[in-house]
């Protein structure tokens, strides 16, 4: 490991780190518009952003971790609605309810960002590590549900894979020409998970 | 890539091949009983197997190749159960039965080769890739059972899913010492998933 200290250049500003994330983060989404993710390599979005080759592998490491990054930036917008949006995505309707709206929408967001999903996948993968925001939203919903009969933290790990990444896009991936819309299937199959497992939901 | 004529001996006969392979399995299992998963890399097989290192490499390509082909090994056992051993893991059970059987075998399967299946997570996942008798058996067992309003194949992929490797290796990672075993607590997390999404199931 190398520390900090023996760096080539001093630390940057905590803004100037900001902003070169910034740039970055908006470099690579070009990159991926103008050409998919084949097109994003660490040269070519150091090259595009003028922040030098050693700034994004510290940022990144590997060219996953660049994907990683998108994709954990992107979430933060399905955060923020989780956290304090309108019901029943936000605080305020019942856990069940708010179970299949989280479902739903994190269906859409990784339909939307299915690309970039599937290259997170191409480094290694922690078994858990990668959907803390699923993972505990998941946990903290069943617990308020008050399920008898079974153990729900178990049972937040179990739904967690149910939803997770590799799942949607091996549904993704299997999709044939004449089948619905995945995603539209998808929730199908997520909303009976929730009234089977969990109960009844009102209004979608 | 290379072709098979530029490799520097000729290819050995079938019973050749299978019989080296069968020494490096075996030698294999030998160093993680000595030394657990740490001790086994692809220098240490090569060594103690007498096979050498070319033998090894193009056998399995990477250290985590070693580690999937003794998982799939072993998971041959359960694949003959599966097809022609008693009910209700084996035919002749309702389908109910026979996937909460299932689960269970499989549960237990991956407790005892934990530390294998664990190592195999290192290198690269392929999303679907690497669970075919969990697939293929959930989603013949989900169509058989009839499910109505629910489309049985994305049914049958998010339940392979919560069945997964890296879920069960989640929860015995977070297994705490005063939780009950974890396999417990996943045998009955999946008879509450079976029980709730497919129905009533008889004696387990």
């Amino acid at each position: 490991m190398t520390s900090d200290l023996t760096w080539g250049r001093p630390r940057p500003e905590r803004a100037d780190a900001a902003r070169n994330r910034q740039v970055l983060l908006d470099t690579a989404r070009t990159l991926l518009a103008e050409g998919g993710p084949g097109l994003l390599t660490m040269d070519l979005l150091a090259e595009r952003s003028g922040l030098g080759k050693g700034t994004v592998f510290r940022r990144f490491g590997s060219r996953a971790g660049i994907f990683q990054a998108l994709l954990d930036d992107s979430e933060r917008d399905l955060q923020r609605e989780v956290l304090s949006g309108p019901p029943p995505l936000g605080p305020g309707a019942p856990p069940a309810d708010r179970l299949l709206a989280y479902g739903i929408a994190r269906i859409r967001f990784l339909a939307r960002n299915q690309a970039v999903a599937r290259a997170t996948l191409d480094g290694r993968q922690e078994p858990g590590a990668r959907r803390p925001l699923s993972a505990i939203h998941i946990r903290v919903l069943l617990r308020e549900a008050g399920l008898t009969g079974v153990d729900v933290d178990v049972l937040a790990v179990q739904l967690t894979h149910a939803l997770d990444g590799p799942m949607m896009l091996q549904v993704f991936g299997e999709h044939a020409p004449d089948d619905p819309p995945p995603t539209a299937r998808l929730e199908q199959g997520w909303r009976y998970l929730v009234e089977r497992l969990v109960g009844p939901v009102g209004d979608p």
